[in-house]
């Protein structure tokens, strides 16, 4: 497959960071999805440090403002329609926009998690509990929930095909 | 480095399972502590299911009957140490022993996370939301958490040589 072509079909995979796929590509052949996924993973967890928190600032909120106005994409969108983020109750929603507005102004991205792993309850604990990190640590954890949320999208854009 | 002198170094970054080492030593050689990650990662992630089942099944408890009889590894007690697990308060020992049950019974291997990423309350609201997932999708989750914290320990063993 042409760069190109790998770009367009599994570029999505990454928010907003095709150059994510362009470099998972250089890693090819891939003899399984696990291979693939490790490839994206080593493309991340390899770019240089500036490069890494622009990586995760291109992730959305969280039920925050890009929920609200729309502007999720597509992948994005599901997900957190499976966690149920598109339909809290009040006192989640008060809860996870104060977590959203303390953790962005503490560590200058967004809290990323894979939310298909959990509840609402469980990711208000976990968003807490990790305001209390050191940075660098923190966008470690980060960048490997990122990698979870990729391995996900994945399988499903390779069954799709 | 011989295959033998990188598992006596390294193959304690994984639970009871040395076999892991062997099989990253074998993606040598690594340029950075992220490379040598993802060589134990890829060893872990692609080895066939029973395998990777018997790797989940070497962990110790969070909290659990390994920890009250002495028996956890030196990391791993270290691990849980930092996390409180060693001095939780009676209503939360009770239940997270109640949720070992519980995550045992169901999936046939022990609730793992990477607890220095967690709090005590973000733990027992992860694993009770991990307890409604389906099992090959938790076995994932597990062998991801497992990978981050070889990669915290990666990260210390590199340092003290």
């Amino acid at each position: 497959m042409s760069s190109e072509d790998f770009v367009a079909a599994l570029g999505s995979a990454v928010e907003h960071s095709p150059w994510v796929a362009l470099e998972a590509w250089r890693r090819r052949p891939f003899g399984s999805v696990a291979a693939l996924q490790l490839a994206f993973e080593s493309a991340m967890r390899c770019a240089p440090r500036e490069r890494r928190l622009e990586l995760l600032r291109a992730h959305p909120e969280l039920a925050g403002r890009e929920a609200e106005a729309g502007e999720l994409t597509e992948a994005s969108a599901r997900e957190q329609q499976a966690a149920r983020l598109d339909r809290l109750a009040a006192d989640e929603l008060a809860a996870l926009t104060t977590l959203n507005a303390d953790y962005g102004a503490r560590f200058g991205f967004p809290f990323i998690a894979c939310v298909r792993e959990h509840s609402v309850e469980s990711l208000l604990a976990w968003g807490r509990a990790r305001l209390a990190r050191e940075p660098d640590a923190e966008a470690a954890t980060a960048i490997a929930e990122v990698g979870k949320i990729v391995g996900l999208r994945l399988r499903e854009l390779v069954a799709e095909r």
